[in-house]
């Protein structure tokens, strides 16, 4: 009998599951819509969704060791619960309480750790036991390997590495302080400088890209119009270097990783991105005089990161 | 035969040594003063130093198990040398191999690292797992104690505390990079504000405290004349309070310490200084909406902290 683990990918609007091997396959796969803003629903929908995906665990012959959860959003891993989340109503939804009927051990954590524990275990961190993961996204996510082991802090509510300040008294971020590193490195935040930079200067090439419709501006519109030469566009990205640089130093000077793996849609700039936050860090002696090379590389896994990051909280 | 380690203060201008048993009482102590700008006598005097200490651990029927440094500087724990140091001339000084006629295990470590690993055995922080140890002095230095183990990042150069960015651009760091923590949260940054701030305001009690001579002003200065209720003194202590305190957050996102202890000399304050990081902390919910209480307090072990720490690199 192949033993197997259930991850689950978790939002407000939908859910995925998915039976995943000690290999990082995935077997089997199945999703729903639901409605977080309904939470009996939501949790409804849950269970059923698991019960389905458990039965075929049972027709594949497979023995289900746990479930695994990853939250975008505040866990509390000791309670099994769901603090506080995007898309969803209520707090501290005591999810692993309402799944007990489903006899498994169950263990809940954020989606930006158990993408770190994928991409460590059987994505572009393969083979490396020090990884920092960073996803660049409507905020940052963070997640941290040490020695080969997950690193979530007290509650699952460390590694929040979105959330140290760059800029004392700087801009207003989300989670109450201000300045803190999502504020800047985030995508939400290229955005926001792609159009800054634009209304100041209307002779970037960035107004042709987008149609001279500032609402067409996207993540992309910056890096393209960069590898084309254009000069505004080039200070964009050349100021989201450093902004993100920064957060890595702060990160090398703490946690020395041996690899950053950086992840969300930006990610997609591949080494075009990695080569300049590389050169950001060699040139800036990865924090501190010779200290020790990371590697910046690009997540592997994308989509289902989330499933199997969630179904490797069981593996070893 | 009593087990003990030997543990080692290094100085570059004086060597601290000590038998250390595994409830971490010191049962014999040495020191010697020595010539860091000298490096082959630095290196000799230690090794007649351990000498001696590993003698009287014979007279006194100990079963030595092996010897730990706490360095001021930067180490490399998997070469077992010391990279930098403050008042030493060489680079990459390789410590271990020289010693290693002393036939006993050795293992180099930060004087930060060590003092977090003293107070969480023996001191402040006894019976927590999570801990962060900064000490503020001439710089920041930092320790982490993840789940009851020492975290010292690739090669011991982690857990630099004192060098993630608080103001991007900001003050100069000895570093090399701007704006670190350190800058602002130091005694001598202490020392800087305290002093800029009495330029400013002649009227402040802290001239009269210092006998008119900007000389005289000392860490002392502005806690004294602040609990006498001087405006200008308690305008310096809540910047420093909320400099320290923006750091002490960061680290609350990351790590979620259970306990926070403050050393160095302005630890000397007492609750007077952790109470206020302890509101400061709690005024930002430590970081994060409904984040564990992180508590704050002071070291317990001052002086003996780097003997007790260094020996206990090799207590389980």
């Amino acid at each position: 009998m192949e033993k197997v683990n259930i991850g689950v990918d978790v939002g407000g609007m939908s859910i995925k599951a998915g039976l995943v091997n000690n290999n990082g396959d995935i077997l089997f796969k199945k999703s729903c819509v639901t409605d977080g803003k309904n939470v009996p629903k939501f949790l409804e929908d849950m269970k059923n969704l698991l019960k389905e995906v458990i039965e075929e665990g049972k027709k594949l012959n497979l023995e289900i060791g746990g479930i695994g959860f990853g939250v975008p959003g505040m866990v509390n891993n000791k309670l099994g619960t769901i603090d506080k989340m995007a898309n969803i109503s209520g707090r501290n939804i005591p999810l692993r309480d309402y799944l007990s009927d489903l006899n498994l051990p169950i263990y809940i954590s954020n989606d930006a750790n158990v993408a770190a524990l994928a991409e460590q275990k059987f994505g572009a961190a393969k083979g490396y036991k020090d990884v920092i993961l960073l996803t660049l996204g409507t905020g940052v996510g963070g997640g941290v390997i040490c020695d080969g082991k997950l690193y979530e802090g007290n509650e699952g509510k460390g590694a929040e590495l979105g959330h140290v300040v760059l800029v004392l008294n700087g801009r207003q971020c989300g989670c109450g302080r201000k300045g803190c590193l999502e504020t800047y490195a985030s995508a939400s935040a290229l955005l926001r400088e792609t159009k800054e930079m634009m209304e100041e200067h209307k002779d970037s090439m960035m107004w042709e890209y987008a149609n001279n419709d500032i609402n067409n501006v996207s993540g992309l519109t910056s890096f393209e119009c960069a590898k084309k030469g254009d000069k505004w566009a080039n200070q964009v990205i050349d100021n989201y270097v450093m902004y993100l640089g920064e957060g890595l130093l702060d990160f090398c000077n703490i946690f020395r990783p041996e690899v950053f793996v950086i992840g969300g849609g930006i990610s997609n700039q591949g080494k075009y991105l990695t080569d300049k936050l590389q050169k950001y860090l060699e040139d800036h002696n990865y924090g501190y005089e010779s200290a020790p090379r990371s590697e910046v590389v690009v997540a592997k896994l994308k989509n289902d990161a989330g499933i199997i990051g969630a179904a490797s909280l069981f593996i070893e």
